[in-house]
């Protein structure tokens, strides 16, 4: 019976395959005595030589598929299926106690792990307990006559269904097989959204039932584009979706050719197409996808992957190598955005009772200054090494904003003092997302070389609207003609004072959102990487003359946020723009 | 030695007194065994004869400064005393017992109240409970050799030091001689401040240390202008702020004149100066400063003072007595802000992360309609009765706005084809506090009768700073350039689409925004009844022509809210208003 389910759109485009559920079996048994002693060691010698073959296969397979390296981990594990130590103390465990083989090897594979784990002075044999534990549940599974995932063996092309997918699991999934994801929970920053994003395959989250509802090779569709699973769909939809599936494939293969062409509109107006990134490791996603600068380093994950305070050292490294990968193109760094909704457990702050109106990013800064001044050193050090601005977040008052300017200048003539370099054309500039700041844009331009708005804070902060409660989500209107509104003064300011203004909210990469932005005359437009071909291509396409008016009618024209969705769907659609 | 506590200005004046420290003595006692029971009941009897003599004087006093009915309290206390089913039942239990007078007092005690308590279909017998706990509270300090505090037997002139003062502290002060009040704890909207300023005496919280500070009888001046307590005054202080003390309150005396005049400014223009409300009780107050009109009743007292959701008969009677009082004069009502801070017991609602950003007003209205159309059908009813205004808060869509409206009108058309009758001139309206409401006032405009600018909210929002979290408190800035503008784009909006425009914040009555908001054009200010008369006297010394700039100036020129406190500060001298 077919049965569709509506989640998240995680990951765009489209999967039609079996279903592959990576999803652990029922290991459980019941400790029992057995008469026959000798028939119950000849079951489990029978188990481990089907063990050992079925383990030999998923070997050759990881080699194939995956590559040497990954594949050892089955050599290893092997090696305890052939070895009387392990084999032949589970036998003897069956013959004196009399018992069952499931309750011989779980009591015998606990005991190596305690004895492995016991090893603190040498860790290699500390991380072979890891593999009697997969070796005896491999066993167990046998005996038990249930089946294990074995996504490293995975031969043919699939969907992976998951209550979640944790990094360890994505890490022995055969890529190449894998066509989509469908999972239970998780939302569109869960891991196995982004993982989804980097692998470039359609992803559906948060479908609530996908693993209860699907049965292991069952067709399925994953619809990443408009977040619908659909399980046992009918001929019909499969070549529906199929042919979906093509157009966004021809699409994308489209888009991939602009990754080394200029972000220009059909009629020759360049705007910069910007990556956000999180941790040096995007960098890789960031050049792939021809991003023409970086104009969102969130410096917070860099405090969220430690358990101290980051090092100067270890923040100009960071900082160093982004700056460098991006060959001369420019980077802007935000510093520290900690306290709203992230914490760290080495920082103790207090408790607050609306933690977004509260001690957060700058805030929290000024109440660290020594924190904060290790950051700028770092970032005043790693400025010399390409284009860097540096960009200040949650300013809502003048007062803020010349105090952060006023240490980093006091941390940039130490340094200088001190004979180190420092970059000749570094910038210093800062989010727009607290209201105050969108609304006094001209003032505050007088004292930055540019802006970035951040959407996400600035759109719950003008709904007064928590942007993480689902009980007042219908209120997080990107496309509301307020929050347009702000976003245009904020761009007029910057422009009427000789400066540039970005953005790096999510709001960036929207299509709804983007020609408007583009008719509003905005700078740069920073996002997700896999976003930026996307929206290179659609503004190839736009004539900025052709949307003109578009910002006046969003802004002043349209009350609610569903008029301008039509609205720039119709103007779209009017000049015959691929959407 | 003289100290000085700088607090919170809770209500103007200057107080010179003793400290008469309302603070709940240590009445904790061990339970020991004695030999000699009958001198211990002795001690006893004695002990009941000294607290009769006290109560005696109390309940005389009482009478005297509170009237009959404030000092019946005491007659039941003394029935106690000279019950012997009472007393008897203590001097048992010393005797059968063997045990301490102390210990027999709080046991019996104990019983009695269990008792009492237990009497759940006899409401009277029920709050005999509560005079056990007084009476047995007063023999305990005796036994004790503490000193009870006697709020009502006050009989000289003193300043009230309190950690907080509750409801029923305050209902037993003799308010006659009560000069002041300074507590540790609590803000400008905390009941002792409210307290205070309905009984128009000052008043300095949130000192943090009064009570540890200062003893019984020292000398101590309570600034309720400035937030500053003093203990142990020099003489020179003493008589400076004495002088300070005399000159406001001659200031006030000229203020009262004021009450049944007009509000206009030197020029003769008219605005409307209006008072908030909490219950009908406030009305006394409100009609005693000469209040044109009510410009926020805050309904959610109905609800925050009951036990379960208030009836419509229940609201409908409230709000009838609140537009009858103002005998035609205009009253706007508030639907219910329930959500944010303010919880309810009967009214399940789930925690929220950033309940300020959550679910509160008027989008808690839409998720619980039934309980929105019983306030409306009640306001609705008592439309009939004079001038009413329906306003709704929170309001951040014109969706929102437009269903708010839909079932205001549903609810009419349905009690007028009942034949119910329903006022002919009653105006809808709507509160300005979410930034996106301010920025799209020129489109709310369209379809409402009014404005009411909330300031407290559209700062703490406009600043992404919650109002209530101390570490944030620097950036609740009313004067800041962004606060002002949004404020002025409001009334602009509003007078463009040919509506009136009210402010019910704690702005409105504040003397550097007063001529601000006046140089904006703003139609009502609506403020703590206390505040009218002052503010109407400001009023009447400025002439508009005079000010035409001050609005300009304090939203594009200046750039911080010190620059606009310095300028109506200096604005106003140059033109030699008395401020």
């Amino acid at each position: 019976m077919t049965k569709t389910l509506q989640g998240i759109a995680a990951s765009d485009g489209i999967a039609v395959a079996p279903a592959y559920l990576l999803v652990e079996p029922d290991l459980s048994f019941s400790k029992t005595s057995v008469s026959d002693v000798d028939s119950e060691v000849a079951r489990f010698k029978k188990v481990v030589s089907e063990s050992t073959a079925e383990l030999e296969k998923v070997r050759d397979k990881a080699k194939e598929t995956l590559g040497e390296d990954e594949a050892q981990v089955f050599d290893a594990h092997l090696l305890f299926l052939s070895d009387p130590e392990f084999t032949g103390a589970i036998e003897n465990e069956i013959k004196n106690q009399k018992i069952n083989a499931e309750a011989a090897l779980d009591e015998t594979a606990q005991k190596f792990i305690a004895i492995f784990e016991g090893m603190t002075d040498n860790a290699y044999m500390q991380e072979r307990a890891a593999d009697v534990r997969d070796v005896s549940k491999r066993i167990m599974a046998h005996l038990l006559g249930v089946s294990l995932p074995d996504p490293a063996s995975i031969d043919h092309e699939v969907v992976v269904i998951a209550h979640d997918l944790t990094p360890s699991d994505t890490a022995q999934l055969n890529k190449k097989y894998v066509k989509g994801f469908i999972t239970d929970i998780g939302g569109r920053t869960a891991h196995s959204a982004i993982m989804a994003r980097s692998l470039e395959i359609p992803a559906v989250v948060g479908t609530n039932t996908i693993t209860k509802d699907v049965k292991n090779g069952q067709m399925v569709i994953a619809d990443g584009l408009d977040g619908v699973a659909i399980i046992d769909p009918t001929e019909d939809q499969v070549k529906q979706y199929t042919e979906k599936g093509e157009a966004f494939a021809k699409q994308k293969a489209e888009w991939k050719k602009l990754k080394d062409e200029p972000s220009v509109t059909a009629n020759g107006k360049h705007y910069t197409i910007a990556a956000n990134i999180g941790t040096p490791d995007d960098m890789k996603g960031v050049l792939e996808n021809g991003a023409e600068a970086v104009g969102l380093y969130r410096t917070e994950f860099l405090y969220m992957d430690s358990s101290d305070f980051p090092s100067e050292e270890d923040q100009f490294e960071a900082y160093k190598k982004v700056i460098e990968g991006m060959n001369g193109k420019q980077v802007i760094i935000r510093t520290c955005d900690i306290g709203g909704d992230k914490h760290l457990d080495y920082w103790d702050l207090p408790e607050e009772m609306n933690p977004f109106l509260g001690v957060r990013a700058i805030r929290l800064s000024m109440q660290y200054k020594d924190i904060f001044r290790t950051q700028l050193r770092a970032l005043l050090r790693a400025s010399a090494y390409g284009s860097l601005g540096i960009m200040f977040p949650m300013i809502g008052t003048l007062d803020e904003l010349r105090e952060a300017k006023k240490i980093l200048k006091e941390e940039k003539d130490k340094l200088v003092a001190d004979g180190v370099k420092v970059g000749d054309n570094l910038q210093v500039g800062m989010m727009i997302e607290v209201p105050a700041a969108a609304v006094l844009a001209d003032q505050f331009a007088k004292e930055v070389d540019f802006f970035s708005i951040g959407t996400n804070d600035l759109i719950q902060y003008t709904m007064a609207a928590d942007r993480g409660n689902d009980n007042v989500s219908y209120l997080y209107q990107p496309y509301n003609p307020s929050v347009l509104r702000l976003i245009k003064h904020t761009i007029d300011g910057a422009h009427e004072n000789g400066i540039w203004c970005g953005m790096c909210g999510e709001a960036a990469g929207d299509n709804i959102m983007f020609p408007i932005l583009l008719s509003m005359g905005l700078d740069e437009y920073s996002m997700s990487a896999t976003s930026i071909l996307r929206i290179r291509s659609l503004m190839k396409q736009i004539n900025t003359e052709d949307i003109k008016e578009l910002a006046n009618k969003a802004c002043y024209v349209s009350e609610t946020y569903e008029e301008n969705e039509k609205l720039v769907e119709e103007t779209m659609k009017k000049l015959g723009i691929n959407y």
